[in-house]
C-alpha cells in the first residue's frame, strides 16, 4: 500500500502553499471544501482526468493543505484548517472567500 | 520605447495573483514592497542574473500585484495594495504578515 505524506504544520513553506494553490483546478479543489466537510475525491468534478485529479490531490497533501483519508477503496479529502490557520494566522478566511467567490462566478 | 503593462485590477484573477507569489523570489520582492513605500527595482538582491530579476518583477506587474515607474533610465516598484485590498478583501495583510515572517526568519 503506498503511504500517504502528511508534512508535518511547521515546516510548511508559504511558498509551496501559494504555489499549490495558484492553480485554477487546486483552488477549485479547496474552494469546495472551504465548508469544513470530507469529500470523497471521486466527488470532485473539474472536467479533467482522474491521473490529472490524482496529481493536484498529492500536490494539495504534499503543500499540507488537504488531509487524505483511506477508507477501503476509497480516499476522503478534508482541508487542514485549524492546522492552516495556526501556521498563517488570518490567511485562510479571506483566502477561502476570494477563492468561493472565483469559483461561483466561473461556473 | 517598451510599454509597461498595468492591468486593470477588476480582471485580476487570484489564481494569478498566488502563482505570481507561489515564488521565493517574487513573494521575498513583495514582502520588501510590504512597507507601502516605492523601491527602486536595482535595490532588490536576491543574487540572481539582472535578467531573472527582470523576469519576476514582470510576473509581478502582469498578475496586477505591483505597479512599474519608469523614471529616466531607471523603474521603481510599488505594490498596488489599495486596489488589491478592494480586490481581495482582507487577503493582503495576513498574506503579507506571513511573507515578511518568512522572509525574516531565512535572511
Amino acid at each position: 500500500m503506498r503511504g500517504l505524506n502528511h508534512p508535518a504544520i511547521e515546516g510548511i513553506d508559504l511558498v509551496t502553499v501559494l504555489a499549490a494553490l495558484g492553480d485554477p483546478v487546486r483552488l477549485g479543489i479547496v474552494a469546495e471544501l472551504a465548508d469544513g466537510a470530507e469529500h470523497p475525491c471521486v466527488a470532485f468534478d473539474f472536467g479533467i482526468t482522474a491521473a490529472s485529479m490524482s496529481h493536484h490531490f498529492r500536490v494539495l497533501r504534499e503543500a499540507g493543505l488537504t488531509r487524505t483519508r483511506q477508507e477501503g477503496r476509497h480516499r476522503r479529502l478534508t482541508l487542514r484548517r485549524a492546522e492552516l490557520d495556526r501556521r498563517f494566522p488570518g490567511l485562510l478566511a479571506p483566502l477561502l472567500a476570494a477563492a468561493r467567490d472565483r469559483a461561483t462566478h466561473r461556473t
